[in-house]
């Protein structure tokens, strides 16, 4: 914890642009930005909220004409006196502002260091600092729409509420058990289950719509499979509807899976390339797909690709290795190189595999857009399930805990178990709680959040 | 000209960082801000110079939580009312904003349109205009620091006393025609002669810098020649002091040359490696060079790179042949892989050849610190030949034609010719200096110089 010092660093992109800025932030700000501004008044004499246009210099070296914002604790992103200094573009006038405000006595800040200071001066909660983060990095307009909307503090809010109500049931049970020769009920049971199976069922639902946002945050995973010479590849081109360039012409450098990104529905779609079953021209392993298990695991969707020419049911073996390897993705049959067929697609019993069924020619291009419209409806269907909010992987985990303990307290009551079990359990959940707003918190769990920020945040 | 109309555009890099900043401008940016901007005030209705917090929305959909920082026409970078949205960093956000403030009636700027509108607003003159372009892609320390001292309006103001001058000393010789008969003189001829040789040679001089300037602008260029297996490759890594990746490893798609960076004394400093004479393995052709012949004839300096194993004269030839085709640059001859060497290094009589010589060995860095040491000499030396201003090429190309001009007017003068030769020479003159500050332009001019700029700027 360095909260005293005052921190400095680059804001916008590094790049070529028009504007640069550099934030400047801590009980100092204003004295040091005084050191290198020269215009009209000095920083430190101004008001609030108002931007000032002077001489940036470093010693006596005119450095750039910038413009300075100044905004006072507590009415700034930090919570502390900044200086948001915009300068002209490009990387070296950013850099030299830098250093000559580190030489004039601020320290670089570290990545995510401005949003961990608005954190801890109570500016934003956990659930905003994870929006900002989910802001910055959005792929997809509804997922940025999420993150804002969540900016707004709504789902703290809500969260807040529970827990509010949690701590005055917890201390209405802990009190009957100070009056329990009495016999005392001041909660009555009925309606605690109930309130208990509402709270429970609200943060099951939440956390179950993390998988969607994940899908928004970064993309929907779908997995390309097949034997060698299925046309995976050319699969693979058809759906991006470009010819991909070669990624790793170097023998022996290939990755585990190529990976390539699409829009369908304005949801962004990851399209992966198993390379271990690509690169194999021998018998197929299903060692290959191994390679790739982390990612594959990952998928929403798994084309396995079937060579026609080869049999209709060539894949299957295929595909019931992968469904039962991965139960959790949508296994699709693709029948490849129909353009092959002299007689057209032939009549196939798709029933025994029990699998949506795509006849498509990869190379001429037939059945492609029927694929990528049935992707789209997906992506977009899956993703719709996180239409309320937009969870980290830690709250739903969090979500997931609290709902146990609401769920572990509504059983103690059932059972007729002690109220301090019952007490117990919501206390527990409190906790749960105010770690996810932020409302306590560790500095592991700050660290970990943090640390997805880039420095200027 | 389309200066009536309100523009936007993105003016940070894109890219992810902590802010963004969008900038709108034009008549009508107050009104438009307020269609999408939700704070305390309405942007219409608060004071130049200050910064507000709101809520940006598109439609009732809530996009960001933003500053609005405005500024009222003319105080402002372009003149006009402006009003410049910082929102959190990431490509969608900042997209969403300027979609939706061209939704409500901006229009997307043209590269470079702000600026412009800066200049036709007369905040900024040409010479100020092209040190913002220098600045934002300056890439030395001492670059910056002239364009930012350009910035100032320096030069702009030496200039226009110059033109002053010229302007007063026609007018005078024009009266004098006026009273022909009676053989008056207003302007005594030593002194103007002396004043237009002054002007000549303040001109000249300024335009000469303009190679300097380039240095500082975009690096002092070093190129390496030499037959194959000369070590040039090595040399290239052994300067670079890392060893740089394989740029092209797919055969057939070799580019005319590699290029590298570095810095030396802060200067930088562009390796060229010419790839014609290292891709060919068989007799060397000077072909090779002419594939890179356009990026050898930029070149501060020229390694001649030579295999002391063949003998210490072997490239002497190759190193005449340089300096017939290319006299501007300076060859150098470097005495490569001394350490095959079993005497050491030969006594060889250089002085037929009357160029710099180097003995070194790229492969195990005997004497590559040396050449490290004097390339980077050279480059400053050459570098500080511009320590005034930072001159454009248009710059000095205008400035060579003010200067001949000038030199015209003093043949003329030489010669006793009529005044009104001497006049129109000096009237020339004039305008070529005002077409330099942009007191007078022609379009085609400024589409040139703003051609440099990007979106936003």
């Amino acid at each position: 914890m360095r909260n005293g010092d005052t921190i400095c660093a680059l804001a916008t992109p590094p790049g070529i642009g028009g504007i640069a800025v550099v934030r400047l932030s801590g009980p100092d700000a204003l004295a040091i930005a005084d050191c290198c501004f020269r215009g009209k008044k000095r920083l430190r004499e101004v008001a609030t909220h108002t931007i000032h246009y002077g001489r940036f210099v470093w010693g006596e070296e005119l450095v750039d004409m910038v413009t300075a914002s100044v905004f006072h604790a507590p009415h700034s992103y930090t919570g502390e006196d900044t200086v948001e200094f915009g300068c002209h573009g490009g990387v070296l006038v950013a850099e030299a502002v830098v250093e000559a405000l580190i030489e004039a006595g601020a320290r670089l800040a570290e990545p995510g260091e401005f949003t961990r200071r608005a954190f801890l001066n109570g500016k934003l909660d956990l659930v905003q600092v994870e929006a900002v983060a989910d802001l910055i990095y959005a792929t997809s307009v509804p997922g940025a729409r999420l993150a804002a909307r969540q900016l707004l503090g709504g789902l703290t809010q809500q969260l807040r509420e529970l827990r509010q109500q949690l701590v005055q049931t917890a201390a209405l049970l802990e009190l009957e058990l100070d009056f329990a020769e009495e016999e005392l009920e001041f909660v009555s049971r009925p309606e605690l289950l109930l309130r208990l199976e509402q709270g429970q069922q609200w943060c099951q639902r939440l956390a179950d719509s993390y998988r969607a946002a994940e899908i928004l945050r970064s993309g929907f995973l779908v997995g390309c499979v097949g034997y060698p010479n299925a046309g995976k590849s050319s699969l693979f081109n058809a759906l991006l509807q470009r010819h991909r360039a070669i990624v790793s012409p170097i023998p022996g450098t290939t990755r585990d899976y190529l990976e390539e990104g699409l829009y369908l529905q304005g949801i962004p779609i990851r399209l992966l390339d198993t390379a271990g079953v690509r690169e194999t021209d021998d018998v197929v392993e299903l060692e290959g797909i191994a390679l790739a298990e982390q990612a594959v695991r990952q998928c929403n969707v798994l084309l396995i690709i079937n060579d026609v020419t080869q049999g209709v049911g060539h894949s299957v073996g295929l595909l019931q290795e992968l469904q039962h390897r991965f139960p959790e993705a949508l296994c699709v049959y693709v029948q490849n190189k129909i353009d092959l067929l002299s007689d057209g697609p032939l009549g196939w019993d798709a029933g025994s595999i029990r699998v949506p069924v795509f006849w498509l020619s990869a190379l001429r291009g037939d059945g492609i857009e029927e694929l990528r419209r049935w992707l789209g409806e997906q992506a977009r269907r899956s993703s719709e399930l996180s239409a309320e909010v937009l969870l980290s992987a830690r709250q739903a985990r969090v979500l997931r805990e609290v709902a146990q303990s609401l769920a572990a307290a509504r059983e103690a009551l059932l059972h007729e178990l002690p109220g301090e079990f019952v007490a117990a359990d919501l206390r527990h959940a409190v906790e749960l709680l105010s770690e996810l707003t932020g409302d306590t918190w560790r500095e592991d769990v700050l660290n970990t959040i943090f640390a997805r920020f880039c420095i200027g945040k």
